[in-house]
């Protein structure tokens, strides 16, 4: 087991009908800014319900955060956050939108005048606003760490601060239900992706963490048809619901190498063809399987064994099961069905160069012929 | 799955040489006060270690906090702790080292005048003293928890308190290398049965909580034998160490049933024949399986089928399963092999009653007349 820091101050308040509890979990003073997306929480009475739990703050609106949020839109809720005197900042969506509440909060408290320098990693931020969020779609984890993904021109940018850790998230899996199936398939897809990434790489003797790993892959595979043809079942939905928040709070992946080279070249993909994240993963994950079969032989068997009881230890078969578990949620894997095309590789290949992501995997050997090869393998 | 808050502030730092941590984690101005047990951490050089990461700070000791920690004996430490103006209080110990620093903490910052008011949940404390620990003795999961159990007379009491969780944790799996392997025996079954209170109780459909509980179980399944027999066989110890923290961190609790019925009959039979913590549940876990198999029956099946890989569904062949786990750690699992008689049971009843823990169970069942043939079991 290699060392680790494990530090997650979020807390997390789970179950039905829990979002009156912000009136408990937000300063009766507060001046607070609602950050929120497309008008789907309008629609569905969410954002009704937080207001009414807020009832007596003086409350801020910013609507209109985009999937994949963009730092143009950004800065116009952070030039709210500075002239309104906002003490507090509440995203109330899913991982667009709590990894834009984040980005808006630092964005106000860095000093510095060009912004984008965060998505450069150059900038120090001493402090923050209080921040909390209201999930309303499983997937990114975002809800229980300090990550954010933001696009700016033709790229997509990790931005992570230690001062990002929301105060509190609140999860309801009820106010779910309303997800057209198409999300929930990309948010279990996203979930179980994130464990792989922190789990298919090269064995480090992490043996409790593995079976953690395997754990909510296993619970993620139980759940997956109920809750996309019966949303509103209560049991399988909570344990979508809580994990995709375990699948990436940090909890498995500490003391074990990690691998986010399937997210990396997913987020260029999405970047330049506007596939789902999730999408995007159902694609390259097995891709990568198949490439990086000698690196990652010994976790790969494993997984096979204990996820999805292959004995053989035979890779195709493993990553037949994969694909044949990402095509059950209706999604594709192959970069083919999206109608990309084998010369756009060479486009995908020149922005991972572009944005210095040309040292991938676990221990940073994944340059771009191998990267080709592993776009190649995606067809 | 039920409704649940999770908020787990603490801090783990995990891994090799990480003692010397302590200088980037306490402020150099801090007044500290080192708390440990009886001796051993003197013995193998770990407090030398603490004394020299620490160095430039005013430093003072309280030794000999004992097993079960006696609420005496700490009020000892409470006194230097206001006499001295100590401003961090750092445990250096196994499970009853941490307990008493968490109690010594609370105790000196209660403003009452009768600290035993502690003992009975009957107190405020508004702040206390910033605290951390570094841990020599896998076992009770407290360097991650908010939790202690004080000795008192002839009870043992929880004390539990939101400000208890320590600022920080160092796990250093090397220093835990010099125990003796009864303690580490010991360890292993406290973990194992941290785990199933918190997982033979009945379904709710926490399915991704059963998992993860079950993962625990197995890695210590995996572990045991090897760290029991080869104790610096590192990957195998830092799988025990972290596995034991994981066990009662909240992670696999939350939105569960919990039954800590094994415990607390097994802290009376500590308080009055003195056997070890560890020794008490691997006497009473296969007598409460046994007894409640009725209630615990689907879980206990899973169980059965998960951690064991017994496909029968055979309640008594998986008893027999416990029980010869625990015995592989070289652990009795009967009352009489400690030189109990049946007579004693009346004993360790009446003691529940004169302690007010006669409704024992994940729903309160549990009173005298089904403790008496839980007990009886344990022959």
């Amino acid at each position: 087991m290699l060392n680790f820091e494990f530090h997650n101050p979020t807390k997390i308040i789970f179950g039905k009908n829990t979002i009156k509890e912000l009136d408990r979990l937000v300063g009766k003073q507060a001046r607070v800014l609602i950050v929120y997306g497309k008008g789907s929480v309008k629609k569905y009475g969410t954002l009704d319900k937080v207001k009414s739990a807020l009832k007596g703050r003086d409350i801020f609106e910013f609507e209109g955060v985009e999937p994949n949020p963009r730092y143009e839109t950004l800065m116009k809720a952070v030039e709210i956050v500075k002239k309104k005197n906002i003490t507090f900042i509440l995203g109330v969506g899913g991982g667009s939108v709590m990894d834009g509440t984040k980005f808006v909060n630092l964005a106000a408290n860095y000093k510095g005048e060009d912004k984008t320098d965060l998505l450069k990693g150059e900038y120090e931020v001493e402090s923050v606003i209080d921040m909390g969020m209201v999930l309303t779609l499983p997937a990114t984890g975002s809800e229980m760490n300090c990550g954010a993904v933001i696009s700016y021109g033709d790229g997509k940018f990790p931005v992570k601060h230690n001062l990002s850790y929301p105060i509190f998230s609140i999860l309801d899996p009820e106010i779910t239900y309303t997800l057209p199936k198409k999300q929930i398939s990309n948010g279990i897809v996203d979930s179980f992706v994130h464990v792989t990434e922190q789990y298919l790489t090269y064995p480090v003797g992490g043996i409790v963490q593995d079976r953690m790993a395997e754990g909510i892959l296993l619970a993620l595979k139980d759940i997956a048809d109920k809750t996309l043809n019966n949303p509103t079942d209560y049991e399988a939905r909570s344990n979508l619901v809580w994990s995709s928040t375990l699948a990436l709070n940090g909890i498995i992946g500490k003391g074990v190498p990690q691998d986010w080279m399937t997210h990396v070249i997913g987020h260029e993909i999405t970047a330049l063809y506007g596939l789902d994240h999730g999408q995007t993963l159902a694609i390259i994950l097995p891709a990568v399987m198949d490439i990086r079969r000698k690196e990652k032989r010994e976790k790969i068997v494993q997984y096979g064994e204990r996820v999805f009881d292959i004995k053989t230890g035979n890779i195709d078969e493993i990553i037949k099961a994969t694909r044949g578990f990402f095509n059950s949620l209706g999604l594709k894997t192959k970069l083919g069905d999206y109608g990309i095309k084998e010369e756009d590789i060479e486009k995908i290949c020149n922005n991972l160069i572009r944005h210095k992501r040309d040292n991938l995997s676990e221990t940073g050997d994944v340059t771009t012929p191998i990267i080709r090869e592993i776009l190649k393998k995606a067809f």
